[in-house]
């Protein structure tokens, strides 16, 4: 299994003081050391930034959290390998263009025999079982919308709550999709968020000694959403997503929310 | 106009010293302060660092200079904006995934009125007259050989000797494309290369005040193409690119060899 770390906000944010408690886990204070990747997402285009080594120690990872960079969008991930070798092909977040967007995604869980038909729209170039599904889930959307321009995302927040139960069936499907414009974020076991907006409390990182006053690092309009498998710090009243919990982030607001039903809930109903 | 790098090596090889010599053009030496980037390839999947800054003093393309991140592939750009807004969306190299492979291309040149239909099979991010010509060139691949298995070069190589020339009809095309497997170099007007092999020589970097001994560096084995817009050495056996003139790089040799005859010449004769 893996960990996800993603924000989002109305003005371009640093994502440093989450990262270090996200990187933390990947080799220090938890297991995930088989890999780990950040991307920063703004508009069409995006950085990401992939290693196949431990987040907590690697020099990349050091820079990143020395070195703030801004971005509307950030997603994080440190990895623990379930299906596929520990090889920089099969790092999160996963990057493709379609519709003249740059999509990314991340995958917490483990998706047992789930290798459904791909067109050749897009294909996987690792062996992860979460690849796999994101390419099959931009190969429905590509088929729904077309090719172009690219969805609002109130078209494709209901395409989105329709497809996951799909991917979900087949197992733990805790997942982050951003198009630099919106983040979707879908929960099947955990996944837990947060707003941070004025007043700022102080936070303290749970998984390294670091306590920062947010109110002395964001202007009193800023807001920004924290999502994350596990809360990353005390004194933020963090809340946990249900089973089958589809929202949607933009402009650092929770702006949509649906329970999409699991199949076999549909089954055994 | 821009400046582009590109190694490739039998063995996985920093590219430290070129990129200090390439990111010396990007604000110092010379003037491509537009933005830059860097990848580094091996297989399917590539390392892609950008950044819309001057290189020769951005913080991360010090990182870079610092820590050497060993591939087999390797290239690099700085951009003087001609066409497009000083963005990240606008930075070289471009990806795409095609038949389960990362494609990265880099271009030097500028290409007017170059702005063929595109199916959306594969859609710029940006404003670039450079990767439209990148999205145009993948789908034309993608409709001779499919979505996959992806093309051996000797397939791929004939088949952009047939293509490239259709884009350099409209002006100055040097370019590289590289699947992580084997490096494409196209040249219209400006394009030098070297092979580094045993016996190596010291080597003095043209924009800097660096030698080095290239042969601590590398062990007797080791062979590593290096294709630049400008000679970036003193002390190595650099040769140009003819106009037209298509090589393919595999394995640190070159492997194909082409002369691509522009349309305009064609059409004079």
């Amino acid at each position: 299994m893996c960990q996800l770390l993603a924000l989002n906000s109305n003005v371009p944010t640093s994502a440093t003081f989450s990262f270090t408690g996200l990187s933390a886990r990947g080799g220090d204070t938890d297991h995930h050391v088989d890999g780990w990747g950040m991307a920063f997402h703004d508009g069409e285009a995006a950085r990401v930034f992939l290693d196949a080594g431990r987040a907590c120690d690697a020099p990349l990872a050091a820079f990143l959290r020395q070195h703030p960079v801004r971005a509307r969008t950030v997603l994080a991930h440190v990895r623990k390998a379930t299906q596929g070798a520990v090889a920089l092909a099969n790092c999160h977040p996963f990057q493709r263009e379609w519709a003249g967007r740059t999509w990314l995604f991340c995958h917490n869980g483990d998706l047992k025999g789930f290798r459904p038909a791909l067109d050749g729209s897009h294909l996987p170039l690792g062996q992860t079982d979460s690849e796999h599904a994101f390419c099959w889930l931009l190969q429905q959307l590509r088929r729904h919308f077309g090719s172009g321009p690219a969805p609002h995302w109130r078209q494709l927040a209901p395409a989105l709550a329709a497809l996951l139960p799909q991917i979900a069936a087949h197992g733990p499907f805790n997942m982050l999709l951003s198009d630099g414009h919106a983040l979707y974020a879908h929960a099947s076991t955990k996944l837990a968020w947060l707003l941070r907006e004025h007043p700022f409390p102080r936070a303290r990182l749970i998984d390294c000694d670091l306590e920062v006053d947010l109110a002395s690092a964001n202007a009193p309009g800023d807001r920004t959403v924290v999502v994350a498998t596990q809360p990353l710090t005390r004194g933020e009243p963090w809340s946990s997503f249900e089973a089958g919990e589809l929202r949607v982030f933009a402009d650092g607001r929770s702006v949509w929310q649906q329970a999409t039903v699991p199949l076999e809930a549909v089954a055994a109903a």
